[in-house]
């Protein structure tokens, strides 16, 4: 087979793919090193600098680290694996990083759909929290979520949501990596009665997971509008005092606008700015209505961006500034946000939604293209959660966060380049293999972190009390 | 299990389930009558004109037809079947209809993404069809292509391309149902040097499928500007000779409708209108730039439209006005085009594209519900083909055009609402059973009227060539 690439670019990657071992680290070889595990015959979609795709290509990973890049042939002549996956008729990627979702909210998946933001609030989504929120239910919604995630290819994700450190013990259990934060919001919620409390809260869920080498705990200081300026101020200074992420969600609609306008007399934005809210570990999710003088501040303050243009389109919530943002240099990631409101975790379809809505938005048809939505939902996502030193792309020294995406489906035939069908056809279905950490969490499907069949009927069993509690 | 439905519905749908007597055939029965097939166990959606859904359900199918639809007691107790389909755990709903493709395109999926329209098709696009369509390419491409339909719960597609009878000779032998139009165009393609050829053709096509009970063939004009008058008038009248359907790209770009204006002082609809060219059995695929009062006059011609909002997002058409079809009584089916730009026959893609896009140029979370995008995939579509006497709905008397979607991933759990997960979770990938014209076409995943792998090797193989002319 020849190189699958972008075809205008076949020559220029056919060069590049020659000197693989400018790829390889720089460990001396002399006979076979042991290794942990090799991945092996399939088409290795690095998101390094250059962008460099080896077709075929194998990746050796010692314990949690990706350890050498290379043909098969030379990773084969240098190393010897405990395990090997044959990854032939697959491409191998970074595993891609959702930087937004609400990990339970799986649990009121499919609940209601297609209302006004405030019905689907006040009528479904307020009444099932208010009911049903609980450490049980945020441990069984988790697994569900994670499970998804696993089987659809998602390495690492960002969250926002109630107890926490529930989602961060089944994360870790599942053996994926998140930047998971506890939220801190004005009114009484499932798991702290005032914004004190929920900083309490997340003080001791910190301090729980501050070392942990998968989870990333974070302050989640929900909205402008859902908090006072000392709850906003209370929350950074916890996030700075422990060098955590901070994660709020940022003008995902028109209505935060007005807000932040007749409250603050500026943009929402600006309004955070001005009390110094902003920061190079600051995470803001949406980021729909943003004006461009306030795209200049978010790249100054070095804030990252989760994109969500699955729920901002099902939610009619509009379109976030993408192009200028990438143009701008600020860094976005991809999000699903929560399953109530897209439905489901795939990343796959983010990256094509991605791609979509810029298109039609900006009547461009070159915006946005597959290599810019695939950037995104990897070495992107890693930069808005600053973490681009160790995920991201498939790098020796990065961990070993991979995902092989199988192309035996009709749909993926005939297959002329690989960038484009990851954006443009795959799904997460197609998804073999998930690795995390150096660690194989499935292969050809089976998952081995989680059991299946339970976690699934945990689930079924408690939607029940869902549908009972917005009767 | 209880029904499972749109929450707000529950009452009324349960209801109606009790009535299942209701939807029976008027046949008397008396001991158990002899059929081809029952599916049973399933949530049946029926979208009959109550949109009925059974939970579970069962259906009878006696040859080509739909004989009765009850629950599984009062189908068990009345029916013995040739082949009993178990569809516990899964969605049994009418096959999907694609009014709008070009099936051998699927060979040129991924060749080239994310360019300007011009640059696409003169650069790869028409390089590559001048160079590698033939009866051959057409026939492997077709088979490629029902494959994928077969696989992905389309029943029902509309086509137009070059070789249209080795398209239905094709999408005969696998089963599937089609309107397979054979293009007309001004400048010589590979099966036609010029306009009269081309009617000429499918003058022969039309007399070879006039009676086959699969293949409807049409006459496919292919635009307003690519086609002189004295073409498009030919066009029409061959199909009218014939009573056989047209099919036309409308007003797909904004290209096209300054075209219509530079040459012909009037919108795409209204040029079109005043040259006698609509009538009841034309289909227009796109009909993205149309007015107000266009939507009159399509509606008052009785004109279907096929909207692609897959590809109108891709290529940056525009969105079709939709809300305003619908709402005007347009018959509106969802079509995936070609899948050059799409880049695939997913029509659980489509019905999910359609309502995301309603929603975001709308700002209208409302628009095209869930049960509106299935209705365009369904009835609609049957609609907009003129054939709501035969298709697209569960009922007796109608074909046995059906297909079982399987519920049991992480991402369908739990299952709320039905019609939710079939638009804004399900995809190709979860469709277990595919039957057309009462036929079981795929069971299990299992295709039974195509060699999938040889189909597949071909297509591999036609490939090579593909590369070699765009080079």
């Amino acid at each position: 087979m020849r190189p699958v690439s972008r075809v205008r670019r076949l020559a220029a990657i056919a060069a590049l793919t020659l000197v693989g071992g400018a790829l390889v680290s720089a460990q001396p070889v002399s006979g076979r090193r042991r290794v942990s595990l090799v991945v092996t015959g399939g088409i290795v979609v690095t998101q390094n600098a250059a962008r460099q795709v080896l077709n075929p290509g194998a990746i050796a990973v010692d314990g949690r680290d990706i350890v050498a890049v290379d043909t098969p042939e030379s990773i084969g002549a240098r190393f010897t694996a405990g395990e090997t996956i044959d990854a032939r008729g697959q491409i191998v990627l970074p595993g891609l990083i959702n930087t937004h979702t609400h990990a339970p909210m799986v649990m009121y998946r499919g609940l209601a759909d297609d209302l006004a933001l405030m019905d689907w609030l006040q009528k479904y989504i307020f009444p099932a929290e208010a009911k049903t929120v609980s450490p049980e239910m945020v441990r069984i919604g988790t697994r569900l979520a994670v499970l998804e995630m696993i089987e659809s290819g998602t390495t690492t994700y960002a969250d926002m949501y109630y107890f926490e450190e529930e989602i961060a013990k089944a994360t870790r259990e599942a053996g994926l990596r998140g930047v998971l934060g506890q939220t801190i919001i004005q009114f009484p919620v499932a798991d702290a009665k005032t914004p004190a409390e929920a900083l309490a809260r997340a003080e001791v869920y910190i301090k729980t997971f501050k070392n942990d080498p998968l989870i990333v705990p974070a302050v989640a200081p929900h909205a402008l509008y859902t908090l006072d300026q000392e709850s906003l101020l209370a929350s950074v200074a916890l996030a700075r005092k422990y060098d955590v992420p901070i994660i709020i969600h940022l003008a995902e609609t028109r209505d935060e606008v007005d807000v932040a306008r007749t409250e603050h007399k500026a943009t929402p934005v600006g309004y955070l700015e001005s009390i110094g809210f902003w920061g190079p570990r600051t995470l803001a999710a949406h980021g729909v209505w943003v004006a461009d003088e306030d795209i200049e501040v978010l790249k100054r303050r070095q804030v990252g961006i989760a994109h969500n243009p699955e729920s901002n389109m099902k939610l009619a919530s509009g379109a976030a500034p993408v192009v200028k943002y990438l143009a701008a240099g600020v860094a976005v990631g991809l999000g699903t946000d929560g399953a109530a409101s897209n439905n489901d975790l795939d990343m796959f379809e983010a990256m094509r939604q991605a791609a979509f809505l810029a298109k039609i938005v900006n009547r461009d048809p070159t915006a946005v293209p597959a290599q810019a939505a695939l950037d995104m939902a990897t070495i992107g996502g890693a930069r808005a959660l600053n973490m681009e030193a160790a995920i991201g792309s498939v790098e020796p020294g990065k961990r070993a966060d991979l995902i092989t995406v199988s192309t035996s489906a009709s749909r993926h035939t005939p297959l002329y380049e690989a960038i484009s069908h990851l954006v443009y056809v795959a799904r997460g279905d197609d998804v073999r293999t998930t690795i995390v950490h150096g660690k194989v969490l499935m292969k050809d499907r089976q998952v081995r972190t989680l059991n299946r069949a339970s976690v699934i009927a945990d689930a079924q069993k408690l939607s029940d009390s869902v549908r009972r509690a917005i009767r």
